[in-house]
This record gives C-alpha cells, structure tokens and sequence, in this order.
C-alpha cells in the first residue's frame, strides 16, 4: 500500500482513544476489560484501512475485536471507520509488535484473522511472512487452544506458502477455499483489497487452521 | 471417462501376462519379487489408459511401478502404452480392489499416486473419493513409514477437500502447487487427462502428503 504523509495522524490517533489504543502494553493478560461485554476476541493483524475491522465488529456483536496496524497513516482511516461503524466492540492498536506475546498474553484471542498479509515473494524474506514459524510460536501462545487463524489473500504463491507451514508446524486444516467468492458464504466479510482484487475476476484463498 | 465395450480386452489382457499381472493377490507381501531389480515403488491408482506410468517408468530407471485399473477396456490401452515404452520396471494389475491391504502387504510402497480421480461431487458420495479417510487407512498400511502421496488434479472442489482430508487425517502437507503448469518442473509427467486439461488453460493442482 502507498504510504502517503498525513502530518495531522499522530494528533488525530491520541484524540480518539477510545478507538486507539495508545498503551497496548499495559493492557498484557487483561485485554478483556476493554470491552463492555466478555466475550470471544477476534485480532486482525495488519488491520489496513479497517474496512474489515468495522463491518466484522458491526455484524457480530456476540464479539469483541483487536485490529493491529503499524503505519500511522493508514490506522487513521480505521479509527474513522471504527467511528462511523459506531461499534464499542472494536478497538484498534497502532503498534510494530515484533513479538504480540508482549502485548497479548497467553490464550487471550478465539481468532486471528490474516487478510491480504503482505506475501514477502523473495525466498530471501521467508522469515518476514505472517505465516512463517516464528509467527506461529507467537499466535499459538496468544489463542486459545481451540482457537483459529483465518487466512484471506489473493496471492497464490502466499497461500501455498502458508498452508504448508500451517501443516509442517502441526497444525490441522479445517477449511481450504481455493475461490471463495464462488462459495456461498453470506458471512464473508470483504477487506478493501479484497473487493479491488475480486472485482478483477481474481480468486480470493481462504484457509482456515487450528493448532 | 466414457467406457467402449471392448470384446477382445479379457484375451487381450490374458496375452500379456508379462506387463498385466493376472494374479494379484497371489504377489502380497512379495511384489518385489515381480521386478526385475528391488528398488522404490510407485503405486498408480487408477492408471487409466497408462501415459503417466509408461512416461514415468521410462524416466525412472530406478523406480519400480504398479498400475490398478478397475476398467478392462481402459487398462488393454496402458497394456499398449507400457509395451511400447519397452520398460521392464512396469507392471499392471486389472481389479477393483475393495481394499488395496488385500493385494499388498504392509510397507511394500513408498509413493502413491493420485492422479486427476473421479471428485465425485456429491456430499453423498463423498465414501467414493479416493482421498476419504477410510481410504487413507488403507494407503497408510502400504506405504513405508516415509512415504508419500503425490496427488494431482483439475478439479477444485476434489482439491480443497482433498488437503483438509490429509490434515484431519493427521498427515502432513510437503507440497501444495496451485497452478502446476506455471511451475518450472521438468519432471512432471502428464496424463492423458492433464495434457487435455491444461491444453484449455486450466490450472492444475498437486499436493504432496506424508503420514
């Protein structure tokens, strides 16, 4: 995604905290008590533009949701759509988590949602790939035992990527959808990319894994 | 595949009882001894009308092949292909073997191959997909304890079922290649089916499994 400078983003993340999250840290093992209602936590990592965050938060009120992003620029988008969702259940992170175990302790997220992850294709980047190893020793930490990672791209060479890795880490696939806009699943929640890719005539993988 | 009664197949196959082994179940627990040198074997189910095992005998000197084929007027055709290949490290048995554990013996395999089999479609026949758990049962017992399943297919729905089988199964995924022809394999020998296949565009789909 191009980055484009937005001078005015750090103000307007601190002046909407109740959206953002300006101490996720603080938060460790407590995650919880930042939503009205106890219930199942769903974490989009790479949260973009928040299209999904919003309308997932809108359309299951029966939980909560975490969505983290690093760039500035594009979390204020997200902050706005959070706002005009006029959720409670959403609440977002600005933050360049090297490890999530700082942030979220153990078995406090039911879901991980990974949508259109940023697929590194340079066999020399395989270690900065949402689905490498290394991240799935941190997102089997932070779920729950019979929790699920939810994996959404459109890039073929990702997918293959990662449904191996889910594999050789131990985990069980649950679902894999080679075409996802050709099932009819009313629950799909679509991200910005998606709709852009999907417009094109490109399949969209869908990959569901528990450990 | 549409079926041509052949009249002439059963003496066909009877003739030549060099490549067709007319007495399967008599080999169980000794098909080594049918080939010419004790090397790894590769099981062929659903032969078909014999290209990928006659190519695939041809180049791999160092493999041994068995082909089953439940249909008489398909298999004269592999009979054909093997016997114009001039191998001697192929063979083909003509059964519809309920129970593949009948004919061979624990351990005696060390790569299945699946090869574009009949998705059935229907939930209700799901019992009929070569990749059905009760069929992994079986395919397990043959193979050695580092053996592999190599499947490839045209058809997505056969293909997404098929991964999430192997994982529930408590297999793992080695290999997932969603669009086969696109990979730079050399060593990929086609089928009949995959040559017709992909000659419309079509992807092709490979998975490699283990136990």
């Amino acid at each position: 995604m191009r980055l484009r400078h937005k001078p005015w983003a750090a103000d307007f993340i601190k002046e909407h905290d109740d959206i953002a999250v300006l101490n996720p840290f603080d938060y460790r093992g407590k995650w919880q008590e930042l939503f009205e209602i106890n219930q199942p936590i769903g974490l989009e990592i790479g949260t973009g533009k928040g299209q999904f965050i919003a309308n997932m938060a809108q359309q299951n009120k029966h939980m909560n949701f975490i969505g983290i992003e690093k760039a500035e620029s594009i979390i204020v988008t997200a902050i706005q759509k959070v706002l005009d969702a006029e959720v409670s259940n959403a609440h977002l992170i600005h933050e360049n988590a090297k490890d999530l175990r700082d942030i979220i302790a153990e078995n406090e997220i039911d879901i991980i949602y990974l949508n259109f992850s940023d697929p590194w294709p340079k066999t020399r980047h395989e270690k900065r790939r949402l689905t490498y190893h290394a991240f799935l020793d941190q997102y089997q930490s932070i779920l729950k035992d019979d929790g699920r990672i939810v994996l959404k791209t459109d890039n073929r060479h990702f997918f293959e990527y990662s449904i191996v890795s889910f594999s050789q880490f131990g985990m069980t696939l649950e679902e894999v959808t080679l075409d996802l806009h050709k099932l009819e699943d009313d629950t799909n929640v679509m991200t910005e990319y998606e709709e852009k890719f999907s417009s094109k005539g490109q399949p969209i993988y869908r990959c569901i894994a528990k450990f």
